[in-house]
């Protein structure tokens, strides 16, 4: 059988020419202090945590193909990483080596307002691109719930989906071009500022969602829209989440308007969430929540749409409706439902995180499934997420009574059965996620071995030593 | 340097195991006037016509997957072939071999209506897919200007554009699950009935657009959409060309309205359809069109979206503009658009069609250069396309009095030149009717070396032995 050359150690000497690229202030290198802060990202709980060797922050692609093929020469492992937000280890150095981090690369090189595009570098925070393209009445589509701290650049390995993907879909639809550099160190220009290209096979889409593993995005042009000039949400509470979830496959096929968001929380989520945000709404005490978000190019054609949506639910056993149409109160439930992950991260880090996504009209026999199985196993898990993409953000949380050591032993065992019921129901293990370190044993129960030598072939013949992002998604052997 | 091994020809025998595995009246072999049907797709004349050795026509992935076991031990060229209405020589058996039609695989295996997904074969005729969805409220945005003839499979191996790209965006949008037989005969799912999916790299989106390189389609899980229940149609009439495409990028910039599609004719490209499908439009006398289609749930909506795009237009230098809401009117007009490409197929085989694409800002400019080349040498390019993606058909034209052997000449001459333009303005070679055979020797001008290693490096990692439609959009070694 193959196996994985050994890797070398991050020496003074290779920690010098790290230096000598980038520069000696821009390298960290036995500093275990200011190393630890690259070893995470968002998952709670230490489990999950890597050191690495040394941390470089280049500034340029240039430096970064110099870094790549140093490592490449040398056989380190590379992990390219962004704002640290992500939650599956994706951007976590499991193999020890490099951490390189795109933190410095945040400059908007261009907005090109008359091909309605715009070209960024991959540390620019994902809530600035939308800040700065407000004065020129456009806007970048994409919606991570973590929008206020992650990075493009993160988006993008990502496939990043978030709240407005119903109508607008996810990350990839809005790439159009990248410049790349390769794992041996070659800068390559995939895609431009085109709309429609069939020049070549379509590598900005093969390197979307490639978790780091297959290149560094140093430049990414994104397509932009005009920026909807009003918007509205309709917060709709229902006794039981099961007919909250009901509803949702109906809505558009019932009405023909396809909503901005459909997302979903429940009960224990919209508490979590409140108690963490200091806030409170008059009706965090019902069963589930739907908050349903419409935009368009004017308020006629918004409230023709809630209004016929609303309408729709209300025949179909809604307790009560609410319309928010003004920028705060939106702000407000908006943040309430961006801030319910965050809220459980603090809470314990006897949790798992799932990003569970099934086809959309199956969400609600998934939600119940999910209820049982915890049930029987007398775990709590809130779910909240994105109903109208079919994707389920539920927390599997350890009772506070149970020893760490039954923790571990358990939680594989729920997870087993929780997703051998998503694979059943026609799902898959992550929807927005990624599947980076945290969810890699677990790839088999969705996808044919022949698939994943797809991919091995795909990553050998891109990265030969193995040397980029190793220890993600597959096994390189 | 690395070549080719020979390819091993279709002997009586291999003619044998393919009708053993497809049945023996699904193979045709040694039987040159049958066989003539699969060796051109509808690039006119006969310079990129290739005959099989062997045609064979599976009704299943099973049979496929047998078919290329077969010819990846023999190392026999297979070229996957549908419609044949393609425009790049992409489904032409360049190096001889076998051709694997999927003209039989042509159900419709499922609507789904709840997931708002349809689940169809290769080889179903893209139109049949929205008159079978009529009843359900539903329908499939691809809109590709052959679509009376064109199959779904070919669709997604060339990522078709089309007609309402501008809005919906090209097919790549819609597909959401592919089933593949493999270069080496395996079967392998990929993605599913999933709006969202990041569970491992994105190998549909690869697959989509690689013009029958890199696999099979042997089901297609496509994403539709709420019927729009109302359409209407503006056509505006210029002066010159010049300036109804300078006025395209402006358009949704200025409105901040997104309209389905923004075509443009010529007045030549006006008449040759006109005269092709003996029509009369009393406006073809014009020396431009912008075509420009509204669509949405209600006709209020659409009305206020034509009337605001209208009003702006009007400001903007239009001569004339009329208004199609009834859908013989539109589809009247839409016919003349969709026959521009037959109508010069049939007038001379001294011609190429183009399918430049550059960033939508830039196409009134690419015109121009595309103009002043052409007049340089003396021949005629009448334009139309998709003026809102920035994707100009043009048609280069040879003069009656020249020789064949000048065409032939000179051809290259104004190609190169016309190509140097499209790559200075950030263009590239082809927008949706792919590289195929015919614009392989082009790939150069537009994309780099290293670009084309990483489709290198996929390809060999797929198809070891190159037996997979050989021979084009790049050199496998």
């Amino acid at each position: 059988m193959l196996k994985q050359p050994a890797y070398q150690n991050v020496t003074p000497e290779i920690a010098e020419a790290l230096a000598a690229i980038a520069g000696k202030k821009y390298v960290i290198y036995h500093d275990p202090e200011n190393l630890e802060a690259f070893s995470h990202d968002e998952i709670p709980g230490t489990e999950y945590r890597h050191m690495p060797e040394a941390v470089v922050r280049p500034e340029t692609a240039r430096e970064i193909a110099e870094i790549m093929k140093l490592a490449n020469r040398e056989k380190i492992p590379v992990t390219p990483q962004g704002a640290g937000s992500g939650l599956s280890g994706g951007a976590v150095p499991v193999r020890g080596g490099i951490v390189v981090s795109v933190d410095r690369m945040n400059k908007i090189l261009e907005i090109d307002r008359k091909n309605m595009m715009m070209t960024v570098e991959p540390g620019v925070i994902s809530n600035e691109i939308n800040e700065c393209l407000k004065e020129y009445g456009l806007f970048y589509a994409g919606y991570p719930m973590s929008l206020e701290t992650c990075f493009i650049g993160g988006n993008v390995a990502e496939n990043a989906g978030g709240g407005k993907a119903v109508k607008y879909g996810v990350t990839s639809r809005y790439v159009l071009g990248l410049e790349i550099v390769t794992p041996t160190g070659e800068i390559v220009e995939l895609g431009g500022k085109l709309v429609k290209n069939v020049t070549g096979y379509d590598l900005v889409q093969l390197m979307v969602g490639s978790e780091g593993t297959l290149g560094f995005f140093t430049k990414i042009i994104l397509k932009l829209l005009p920026l909807p000039k009003a918007q509205a949400d309709l917060l709709g509470l229902f006794e039981t989440l099961e007919q909250a979830l009901d509803i949702v496959p109906q809505i558009i096929t019932g009405t023909g308007i396809t909503p901005t968001s459909i997302e979903f929380m429940d009960k224990n989520s919209v508490k979590a969430a409140c108690d963490y945000l200091n806030e409170t709404i008059p009706y965090e005490n019902c069963g589930a929540m739907l908050l349903l978000t419409f935009d368009g190019p004017n308020m006629e054609q918004v409230e023709n749409d809630y209004e016929q949506v609303g309408k729709f639910i209300e025949k179909h056993g809604v307790q009560e409706i609410y319309v928010a149409d003004n920028p705060a109160t939106t702000e407000r439930i908006w943040k309430i439902r961006r801030n319910i992950g965050e809220a459980y991260n603090i809470i314990s880090t006897r949790q798992s995180g799932e990003d569970l996504v099934v086809p959309p009209a199956e969400i609600s026999k998934m939600i119940a499934a999910l209820q049982n199985i915890t049930g029987k196993y007398g775990i709590m898990a809130p779910c909240f997420g994105h109903a109208g993409d079919g994707n389920i953000h539920a927390r599997l949380v350890g009772p506070p009574e149970w020893s760490d050591d039954k923790w571990k032993k358990t939680l594989p065992l729920i997870l087993n059965e929780i997703y051998e019921k998503t694979a059943e129901l026609g799902g898959m293990l992550s929807g927005e996620h990624g599947i980076g370190h945290k969810r890699k044993k677990y790839m088999k129960g969705f996808v044919s071995e022949e698939y994943l030598n797809l991919l091995r072939v795909i990553k050998r013949g891109l990265d030969p030593n193995n040397i980029m992002n190793p220890g993600k998604i597959f096994d390189f052997f």
